[in-house]
């Protein structure tokens, strides 16, 4: 596939960037290092909890929705990077085995005030579950250089 | 230390939640897993980007950021889980071996209008450098139990 650039990032493009599941000991083992909280860690807990049983970190599904986006779309992209992200939403636990799909939407797609050789690409990035509901949303900002001359 | 409920985040609360540090080896191995982009997985691709050198994932470094916050906060609280986050920036590279620290403020702190017996806190999570520089500033909310009557 060709190198992408910003110009290939046209506002309402949408790219289907592939699916992932999250095992229970793949919960546990993110989690333990990065957000031990009972639900996340501790199976018995998160059945007496609010939840009912075992949910994945949100950082843990918002990690491996960006390894879809890096496999799908950033990898072959001219990405120089991002300052950020305007809004994440959990909006369903994510729980052991489901299967979920990942989408990137480009939002809106503007060259770069500041750097001429760059572009900004606002983008609204899903992931869904089997019932295509949303579990996840977030809006990001990314930079990717403009397409060079000639 | 007691366990805290949602009346312990009063509006203004600062906490300074520790210090972390992420090593090259964790930078790349955490990127190989979520977030291959050169600059976080070969160091001679990063030499030659824009960013001079390795840097981590900045979802690395929110994952951090995250596991500070519930060993100093939230571990010891009647976490409910989160919604959300209405804001995530990155301001400056995080590099190997930077000594880096964690700050959690409370914004806004108000009961549930749709669950009485919870409260929801919005609050502010930085990450600062050795220089007092902020490299990542966040803006979450979370549900927390109100104090049970007696």
């Amino acid at each position: 596939m060709a190198r992408r650039y910003f110009e290939d990032f046209a506002e309402g493009l949408t790219v289907d960037i592939g699916t992932f599941t999250l095992s229970a000991d793949e919960i546990v083992s993110f989690a333990r290092q990065y957000d031990p909280q009972p639900m996340h860690v501790d199976p018995e807990a998160a059945r007496a909890s609010v939840y009912g049983g075992l949910i994945a970190s949100g950082w843990h599904t918002v990690a491996r929705y960006m390894r879809l986006l890096v496999d799908a779309v950033i990898g072959e992209s001219a990405s120089m990077g991002s300052p950020g992200v305007d809004s994440l939403r959990w909006f369903k636990p994510v729980r052991p085995d489901e299967t979920l799909r990942g989408r990137f939407t480009v939002l809106e797609s503007r060259p770069s005030n500041s750097r001429p050789d760059w572009g900004i690409v606002r983008s609204r990035g899903e992931v869904l579950n089997a019932a295509d509901e949303v579990v996840m949303r977030l809006e990001a900002v990314n930079f990717l250089a403009r397409r060079p001359p000639g």
